[in-house]
């Protein structure tokens, strides 16, 4: 049995100064005004925009990003449907060899709960253990995997359904195992564009 | 623990006759032969784009199924993209009080599994009882739930995205549990609209 | 050649009453309170829902309206994504024996434009006949065709994306040929499903 | 009045290696089969999936064309609604000053209908100007321009849209006009990503 921390992991190089500047041209395509682009023109086009909610010309850059976390996070994240998923699948990775990896939960605070929920991680790799050893195939034994089982995931979108993504699940109403995976991204996205991202706001917590 | 068989239910009404004879109308407007339309054409029309290929006509038609299931199953179906999702919410239901159900699993033919599944069942429940007690809300407490918690999700799609799930959830390569449910829907559908659903074939297994 | 006003037409028999007993059960899913269901719970619920902007159970009903307009109208509106279409082809409809119709513009209000108007649409479809005379096909002889000449498009939506569309479609900065279009189907959506449409606003012009 | 051959240009700098290494990346992590990478191993793996039509990693890469093409060509091409559109604006465009320009249709063979289509063209542009004369804005006398009038447009997509429009625009039953944009587009990105667009034909004609 492995425990781990959730973590993110952007796949794409990403650069914020060609990434306003591909927006501000999409843009100004509409109106025909691209003789109004200059060397620092894009910072303000895309803030301006953003914040008059013409948030369609976003939607020509993509990213994606590999999220290694709980299979509860990834039933939230899988019902974007603005994006595209791929998944480690419980039905093809056997997990008989290497041990079973488990998420530490977020926002469990006691001892009591903590201790209680480690045992139980224990049991269900046992019980998966002995279902495949019964002679099931991985995708019968994982019926036992619990939600906290670690899962990995690449999710590509476009900036305003990352935009959109992440308002949604760092908001107040978010469960806090997926509100602190995307608070950790929204701050890095901040730092690479920040014109695209400032408006959002991160979760003290 | 409440142990339950999973299972489907059609919300709507579905007059087929009235289906197949809208779905022609859309057709038919888009070359105007409107003036084709007989009492008996609308089927023979639904057959003959169906076999063409030109399925966008199907989406002027939509439906609604309650399937009672398991969370893996609702991970895989919540994938496909062109579809409404209502599903009861781990965060929000509390299970303390009624007891944890679980859905059996399809296709786990041994014995010993099945002891070493019912088990681990139990464990799963107790372990969330525990954690609940300790002080943790739901939403915490369900990181020890498995693979096999029952849920309920009322699926919303028109024909053509149906027609989609449908057949790529029964074909050779679909998970059992999610093959034995659709198959159960595609028999009853092709009931209420032969014309829409009779070329996909039923899994014999 | 034809000119013709824009209408619509509602092409489902929608019960509203129904249609907000079933937004109340899908809604009602996600917590498992549909034991707080009355004969008069649906209306309180779907407004409130709406005033929170939990809108996602809104997408369980779809229906389908025809629209008899013009092709610049058509080309906004079928920039709509998660809509289904149907529409009349220029390429595969001869408009060389009974004429060619042409909608009547929305918000021309001088006298000296609709003269202008009218003299050009009558060139256009001179042009239309001569080139299908020298041979070629409508999807040809399409080319000289303008904007206002007259499509006929169903387009069917959830309530979600269609509460979307008409607040787009009718506000301060929609062209005024959708808005007159889409206010008058505004209008009858309220008297239908008072619960689902009262909170936007008409367009008083 | 100014006529113009349609045209693409691609607005992203691909980098074919690099494209189909993220793809194979994408596709292992649902396989957990990360330690197959080798040097070479991408365009092996992707022709592979794309064989088998596992195209859904395709959608983890995404690009922008920008369109200068007539206003049919758009109309059509914005029914792919998995795909961002930013286009230029007949509402907020104002062509009095520099003149309305025009796109030279493709499969218009004799000289007499061309001779008719521009001349149809240039009443339509007086038309449009007698109406900008007479008081109303750009979004009203655009009423008689032609399907023939010029239009830029950028769209961006991910990878498997793309090749589905591609196919379907590309095949026989496209209009010419579309088919010999595309035409030139796939035989670039075939240059790029062989191993990607490989498998779609080009239009011989």
């Amino acid at each position: 049995m492995i425990l781990l921390d959730q973590s993110y992991e952007l796949l794409d190089e990403l650069n914020g100064k060609e990434i306003i500047k591909k927006i501000e041209l999409c843009g100004r395509v509409c109106y025909k005004s691209e003789d109004k682009i200059t060397d620092d023109s894009a910072e303000r086009f895309v803030r301006n925009i953003i914040s008059r909610g013409h948030e369609s010309v976003l939607e020509h850059v993509s990213f994606s990003v590999r999220f290694i976390t709980d299979r509860a996070v990834t039933h939230e994240l899988v019902r974007h449907r603005l994006a595209s998923y791929s998944q480690e699948s419980q039905r093809y990775v056997n997990y008989g060899k290497a041990g079973v990896t488990f998420i530490r939960p977020i926002g469990m605070k006691n001892d009591e709960a903590i201790r209680q929920w480690v045992a139980s991680m224990s049991e269900a790799e046992s019980a998966y253990y002995e279902i495949l050893n019964s002679g099931c195939p991985p995708q019968i034994a994982r019926t036992v995997l619990p939600n906290s089982t670690k899962t990995e995931i690449i999710v590509s979108a476009n900036i305003r359904e990352w935009r959109h993504i992440l308002k949604l699940r760092i908001g107040k109403a978010a469960h806090p195992q997926i509100r602190s995976l995307m608070n950790g991204l929204l701050k890095e996205l901040k730092q690479i564009m920040p014109a695209v991202f400032d408006d959002i706001k991160e979760n003290e917590e």
